[in-house]
């Protein structure tokens, strides 16, 4: 199995730190090793949010992404502040609203992640639906690991709501069309 | 100010990442730079849990922590792995049930965390008992701003327990007996 060295972005109340221990909870859970970080300095202090995560199957001792394969973002503004660090033939994975310009190689996939927590979910569920569909797009996760570990993490009442979330990231990624 | 070097350890369920991402959370608000990492690997598959946290005023290049000046266990397991790594200086704060011989210069605080949340108030927040002691005793981050940061964290409606989890910390904070 690859290793991926995955940046997830947006703004505060996202929901991205959340995505970011999700997804290495699932890694984990795939029998992989992860390491999970995020850094608190002047772009928080701006609200943006990042988080980053290591996947791999040997032991970790590089914590900091300095190329991801993966980048997810969910504001114009996370897009433009890290698709130059994605890797040549990285995946980049944003929300329809956002306007993206990829470097020849890049994959980029624009779907209505946003749009479709607020219509057929619940907005705070936006990053889940994220998590799905990139899942689905990678496999840098298992979709079996991947739902467990937003059941074990996600606050108790929530569980029926974040599998339906996640079963829509899915179903969007499928239904994707795919920009380049 | 100092720059800190935070460890925080126990097992899972116990909310050990939670503290981690308020603790720098906390760090933001009194202005400064915080790094948060914790990594997944053969000893979470164990039920083990550790975060680390790097707070300074500086960009945080140097992701993991290598010899924290601040520990926290809230089991013996994570004490035992731990306690070798801090500093010569450094502060270990543990909870009361934990056996602790630490080095000649080594301060450590055996405090009744997990006790006091379950008989004063609910086990789920001796992670918060835990950073109002740790801020208290080592001042790696201010009241003012772990009280903001908790509630900015927490879920809505546990506000107030919270609230009095983290005056709780502080009091066995002042109330305690350094061992060494």
């Amino acid at each position: 199995m690859n290793n991926h060295e995955i940046r997830l972005s947006g703004s505060g109340g996202q929901g991205i730190i959340t995505a970011g221990i999700i997804l290495a909870e699932a890694a984990l859970l795939d029998g992989r090793n992860a390491l999970q970080s995020q850094s608190y300095g002047p772009e928080a202090r701006g609200g943006a949010s990042k988080a980053e995560v290591i996947i791999s199957d040997e032991e970790i001792d590089y914590p900091k992404v300095s190329a991801p394969g993966i980048l997810l973002a969910l504001t114009q503004e996370a897009f433009n502040n890290y698709v130059q660090g994605v890797t040549a033939e990285g995946v980049i994975l944003v929300d329809e609203s956002i306007t993206a310009n990829p470097s020849a190689n890049q994959h980029i996939f624009r779907l209505p992640i946003l749009e479709t927590a607020q219509a057929r979910l619940r907005p705070v569920v936006a990053n889940i639906i994220a998590l799905g569909a990139m899942a689905k797009l990678t496999g840098c996760v298992s979709l079996d690991a991947l739902e467990k570990a937003v059941l074990a993490r996600v606050p108790r009442g929530t569980e029926d709501l974040n599998k339906r979330a996640l079963a829509t990231g899915v179903e969007l990624a499928e239904n994707q069309q795919k920009y380049n």
